[in-house]
């Protein structure tokens, strides 16, 4: 098992015993014992061997299929290449066992996409949320700020636009976008319409066509059950997550189960198309640290477990998202056990805040809750800006909220001891020990930062 | 044992199983069973009995011996009063088990001293380092950051000048202060000398100065024995701390062991005849990631066992301080190793960074390590602001490091699940709730912050 992880404190769940390779679709069969005929046989990246049978005329889509049948394709070559601690068959073997996504988009690769990894094998991941409302912002004012997320080091970025011309700023944005682009469709399906209006048609058809302007990830609340609506009543906030609170309304009205868990095989179909990845939605995530770790969180995690499976089945990448507002002593709880409902699918969490009254801070407060998520297993972590609970975030929140997440992501690589990833602090260590302020400036984060405070005290003996 | 505590993950250190009571002064005796003749007799806070016999005409001085001899002082009743979670005699029992100090210079007791405690029981506290540089700020200008640093927060906070006119400046922070004072003495013992003309009667008249000043605690460098400096030869950044590489340049030039540690005893004398506590300095701490839980390192902390042992035979109250730069997976270890060879003596450390490649941003690199330091044991978290390792603090920086250890004090005790600490927290959820924004800002520990950025975008639906 190639995948970097904290040693479990004692009471915390072991890993599942099953991986993507449980969850095969109909008519697959695999095997690392004798090769019957028919099927095809390759050597696995630790040298052992395994064979796959697949229908008649199977030609693979995904990078989860191509990795289900040996090949190493060059999306998979590029992410070795930008991360040399993994060989190209690590990367397909654990693109293969479902622990790694490559969101890649068919449509986006023809345009600027360059090609990345999440995963607990690989690097920590930082996602940087932006988007349009409907007073505020248009599409160059997008791209400028997806322009600027990237440069300080947004691995992903999400496109949550709510108002403005939506289809033309999510062209733009993966027109010019190198990083993979999430999309949380629901916004899409309600615009302009009743909620109570939605139905599966509206859903498949917002999801094809997001899917083929080239979205790479796509968050789906399809783990929001009707059973799960009555263990939120003694929450302190209830349901916080915009997607879930929209489908627990749904499900209220219609008195009928989420028509995302009901059709999710059909919601496969199109994701798989493009080869876009689910991130599957915590709907039901806490939204205070009194409402953490509860029935409800936990059941719909266990059901997020179950349309893993039913994903893989259709040979569909997914990752899982996570909470929110966590409690420092119940971080590692809320890593593992997800590891072991969701198989070790790629865990990608909201922080989370550690405490919740230090608004105007929760960029510092989140990235506490990330850095410890992310040692315990999370595999991307996604930003949160000063401007949290409070308003929409500018330019420097954007930056303010990368930069700490920056720190979150590399100081949980270095703890994990993923190859390579201490040698820049070493070699700052050394430039400092040596009071050599220009190599100082250089290997840090933000040498202009860095040069400018050190300016301020040009004249004092510091 | 009313210390809070995260669990141990696999392979820490346990506890020691000795406390203060173990390190009486000679001609003391102490025990739980039948009283012997002339003992004194009290009531523990968890209702079992106690006999003290001590030398005839013994007085107590400093709040451990008070609390060895069963007496609340009212430092105490005024500690419980500030912490409902602790009764007057559970505080005293912490303080006669070492495990907690109330750093109150008898002295500083007659100006306007509030008192508070620092140990496991208790909540985490913070310190604020300021001190005005021999080119930078005077004395007004350090009161007024004293008063600052106050409104935000800081527990304690240290004078660290090393130039302009110490001992004015010194006086007129000790009487401005409502916090505990620290210092570092050895700073003022070097001024307008040669270091190697250091000797104990300027190390004693240097303390016993102070001591008369009214400082609350000092940091004496007494652990960095010459048998160590042969430890640090490998390391990447050698001996970062100032106190640490001055008096390693003495053994060196000496030939000699420590004075500080020689001199343990008559030091012990000095302190107690205030009530000083001392915060027994770590010289060797780690300067870079690199660096961190290594020989010299351990081998210090070994010795301030020992000088914690010999301390508590005087009387004399102790904490202990510590590092400074940590990968995020070693916190725990050098937590639970230093609650093992100390005894539980309160752990006050600095941050530590979690990751070295961050400058200008180490309030958060390094509030991260002090949450998970406070989490698994630390009392008190000196702040690190974001001008560390370029520049001196500005007033603003003094408050963004204030803040963010806030944040990290009250992240650990919400996690240790120290009674009470999260009602907040949850009061502000309710709010959130409520869409109350006036309670909301209320409730933040920043509320004009916070009510200005939600201002900013009044006009936009958030």
């Amino acid at each position: 098992r190639l995948t970097f992880s904290s040693p479990d404190a004692p009471g915390m769940p072991a890993p599942s015993d099953r991986t993507a390779w449980d969850f095969l679709p109909d008519g697959w069969a695999t095997g690392t014992d004798a090769t019957p005929d028919s099927a095809r046989t390759f050597e696995q990246a630790d040298g052992s061997p395994r064979w796959v049978a697949v229908p008649d005329g199977f030609e693979p889509v995904t990078q989860l299929e191509s990795a289900r049948l040996g090949i190493v394709t060059p999306q998979m070559t590029r992410v070795a290449e930008r991360e040399p601690h993994l060989s190209a068959e690590q990367v397909r073997d654990e693109v293969a066992a479902g622990r790694m996504v490559i969101p890649a988009n068919t449509r986006h690769l023809e345009y600027n996409l360059d090609p990345m990894a999440i995963g607990r094998a690989s690097l920590t991941k930082i996602n940087a949320n932006m988007g349009a409302s409907p007073v505020s912002s248009g599409t160059d004012e997008e791209v400028e700020k997806l322009q600027w997320a990237e440069k300080w080091g947004a691995d992903t970025v999400m496109d949550l636009s709510t108002g403005g011309d939506l289809d033309a700023c999510r062209e733009a944005i993966i027109r010019a976008s190198h990083v993979p682009i999430g999309t949380v469709p629901i916004y899409s399906m309600i615009i302009g319409k009743k909620l109570e209006d939605l139905n599966i048609e509206i859903i498949l058809d917002t999801l094809r066509h997001q899917a083929e302007q080239g979205v790479d990830y796509m968050t789906v609340h399809a783990g929001v059950r009707r059973a799960h609506i009555d263990l939120v009543k003694d929450r302190l906030i209830g349901i916080v997550s915009r997607g879930g609170s929209l489908l627990a309304k749904w499900m209220l009205v219609h008195q009928a189960e989420n028509p995302m868990y009901e059709h999710w095989e059909a919601i496969c179909d199109v994701l798989h198309d493009r080869d876009v990845t689910f991130s599957i939605g915590d709907g039901l995530r806490p939204g205070g640290l009194a409402d953490a770790t509860d029935a409800a969180q936990l059941a719909e995690l266990y059901t997020l477990g179950e349309l893993t499976e039913r994903a893989w089945r259709k040979g569909v990448q997914v990752m899982i998202e996570g909470p929110g507002h966590v409690p420092f002593d119940q971080i590692e709880y809320n890593a593992k056990i997800q590891r072991r409902l969701c198989h070790g699918a790629p865990f990608y969490v909201l922080g989370p805040l550690v405490t919740d009254i230090f608004p105007g801070y929760d960029h510092i407060t989140s990235c506490i809750g990330a850095t410890s998520m992310a040692y315990h297993g999370a595999s991307m972590l996604c930003y949160v800006t000063p401007k949290e609970h409070l308003g929409l975030p500018k330019k420097d929140d954007v930056k303010q909220g990368c930069v700490a997440y920056k720190i979150a992501a590399h100081a949980a690589d270095v703890a994990l001891g993923i190859p390579g990833t201490r040698d820049r602090d070493d070699d700052l260590t050394r430039a400092r020990a040596a009071l050599n302020w220009e190599k100082h400036f250089e290997l840090s984060f933000d040498p202009d930062l860095a040069r400018a405070y050190h300016d301020e005290d040009l004249d004092v003996d510091t």
